[in-house]
């Protein structure tokens, strides 16, 4: 085990009709003016009314700043922060998914920051401070109501950059499973197969053999996998929307990786993707990856692609090789059976993207994906990206 | 799926030499002046000097209140409360394992109330607000160093007994593995047993059926189970250490019973003891009684018996029952192995002693331990006992 500091602060308010607490919990964490971050058209009609009366209730001070696209903009933020700064905003409440929690998260580092908000994904700074973020999450996917971790992408230079910090943990996360009911069956796929990815890629690591972090890496995984079935089969199944729902805080809030360092793989190349396509649905893109970057680096750790086999899908024999090629084979029908891309094409891009895509990657080969043995740079990338034509 | 709320803030700085750090975390956590609580003559030779050096160089003033003994007495809680008002205490740090901590967690509730602190523990008052506690842990064992919990010996009364309180949660753990290399052998099973049983408790909680939360609480178990053996047979194993110092965190925290209600069943009848008989190791205790409690609920839930059996001890067969036994049998076995007691002799105590220890886990019977189909009652109990003979 290596050495580590860890924590995971946010409190998670999980149930039925937990959104209807919002004033309360504002009032608790001490909210005087709220900045409301958001995006689609769904929120504004079926909860803003509630979380807005709800405030007033509590005489809560609110702006809002909406609008947020999946693959939040930097010139989004930008505007945030101006609106917070200008205001003296001293809470920031995202609703959504991903998106509108990532973007409220780097409104709230750079509302307490003198310089570009940018400098911290690019890091040259890092925060020092930031303003609480709370969350009432309508999306079970990314991770970040619990997470370290902001995504933000820049349109104009073209690069979708995340930054880990504390600073980046929500305070609280409103997390009601019925507010999901209404998620497309491709976003929850997609959603699904970003939560998984967060273990997955925890799993593989190879920083260190912690076994009860890699253990519960892959049951979460395992429950996640027929979590996402048991939704699409039945959108209104609670238990299904639950489960993923929590999974999503789960995946990734560290736990899964606790013991074990952070060096994400597949990530970092979904998001030159989706950088370069900002129309990609970010889990869509780690779905499509992760087969062709398995079978790529599949013998540099024969046991753990073994192990993953068995567990996910009862693979057994002495074969390692066999049953690791097995496991990622069934991890791709998997994928392709809850309409995820198996292909490059299913998004849009093809050959001639691929070399922008590995060069995005790696930062014109001038940086490693990964750490230790499965490092990778950009001639690797472009070899995984082709097995995807 | 239930509704429920769950925080665990604690920051946790795991690793070697993490204790040097002590004045830079009591500093960023804005302490200045601490009330430093702990008991055994280990503490004061090996950790205090530094401890108190660093506090020094930090300029974080001091105050010590020495000499808690396991199974932490009212007494020594109300000595600490009218030390930490009576010089205006902002910080506790507890120092050692369990019973420090929970002392100290104790005098951090009691500091900010005007009544006997012992009302939180009878359940006729909740804390409103607490000092913020700090842990420099030096036994893997109670899980408290994370946990909600707080547990009291009222010696004039005979009574043992906890109250949960997110006011109980600590503000950070400092985890360095070696400082467990002194713990002797009886501590390491009792301390490991009482990890397992923090996990299989939430297991056997039959309030919801979590099947996530179940696989990681088994897994947390059978990891547990394998560092005690390999701590037991080279003590300054640092990745045994390491894993019974995490698992200790994490087994009681709440994680692997998250989404479930948090009803113990051994632990009321273990505290029942070691009120009766403070001499009694706690971690001794819930491995005693735990055989003779799943045999006498096996026929209540089969399946969860049998899984055990099949995660823990690789039991397989379509006889749910059979395997249950066997399952039961193993960890009799297990305990035995690692020089836990397996009868009520081993600890001193005998069929005289039943009807006392009955009444004192279910107060003369006016309370039911555990929940659903479950509960147990003051007959039920002796019944348990009795198989100790």
């Amino acid at each position: 085990m290596i050495d580590f500091d860890f924590v995971s602060p946010t409190k998670i308010y999980f149930g039925k009709g937990k959104e209807s607490q919002i004033g309360d919990i504002l009032s608790d964490f001490g909210a005087k003016k709220v900045l409301i971050v958001y995006g689609s058209k769904r929120i504004e009609a079926d909860l803003l009314p509630l979380v807005l009366k709800k405030l007033e209730e509590k005489g809560i001070a609110y702006l809002i700043h909406s609008g947020v696209r999946p693959n939040p903009t930097l010139d989004f933020v930008h505007k945030g922060v101006e609106i917070a700064k200008s205001n003296n905003v001293d809470f920031l409440l995202a609703i959504g998914g991903g998106s509108p929690i990532d973007a409220a998260k780097s409104i709230a580092c750079g509302a307490c920051y003198e310089g570009d908000t940018f400098d911290f994904n690019l890091h040259i700074a890092s925060p020092k401070k930031a303003l609480p973020v709370g969350v009432i999450l309508t999306h079970a996917s990314a991770g970040s109501e619990l997470s370290n971790s902001a995504v933000i992408q820049d349109d104009e230079r073209q690069i979708k950059q995340g930054f880990n910090s504390d600073f980046n943990r929500p305070a609280f996360a409103v997390e009601n499973p019925e507010l999901t009911y209404g998620v497309s069956a491709y976003q929850t796929a997609a959603g699904g197969s970003d939560i998984m990815m967060h273990s997955l890629e925890r799993y593989f690591d190879p920083s260190d053999d912690d076994q009860l972090a890699d253990e519960w890496a892959l049951s979460l995984v395992k429950n996640t996998m027929k979590a996402i079935k048991d939704a699409l089969a039945n959108p209104t199944d609670y238990q299904a929307r639950a489960r993923l729902m929590l999974n999503s805080s789960l995946s990734h809030n560290g736990v899964t990786g606790i013991g074990k360092k952070f060096s994400f793989v597949v990530h970092p190349i979904e998001h030159a993707l989706s950088g370069y396509a900002p129309n990609i649905t970010h889990g869509a893109g780690v779905a499509l990856i992760f087969p062709a970057w398995a079978e790529y680096v599949l013998d540099r750790d024969l046991t753990k692609f073994a192990h993953m086999a068995e567990v996910l899908f009862n693979i057994k024999g002495d074969d390692l090789k066999k049953m690791a090629i097995i496991g990622v084979t069934s991890m791709r029908q998997f994928f392709a059976s809850i309409g995820m891309p198996t292909r490059l094409a299913d998004v849009g891009l093809g050959e001639k993207d691929i070399p922008s895509l590995a060069a995005l990657a790696t930062g014109n080969n001038t940086r490693l994906i990964g750490c230790c043995h499965q490092s990778l740079n950009m001639e690797d990338v472009k070899a995984i990206l082709t097995r995807l034509l």
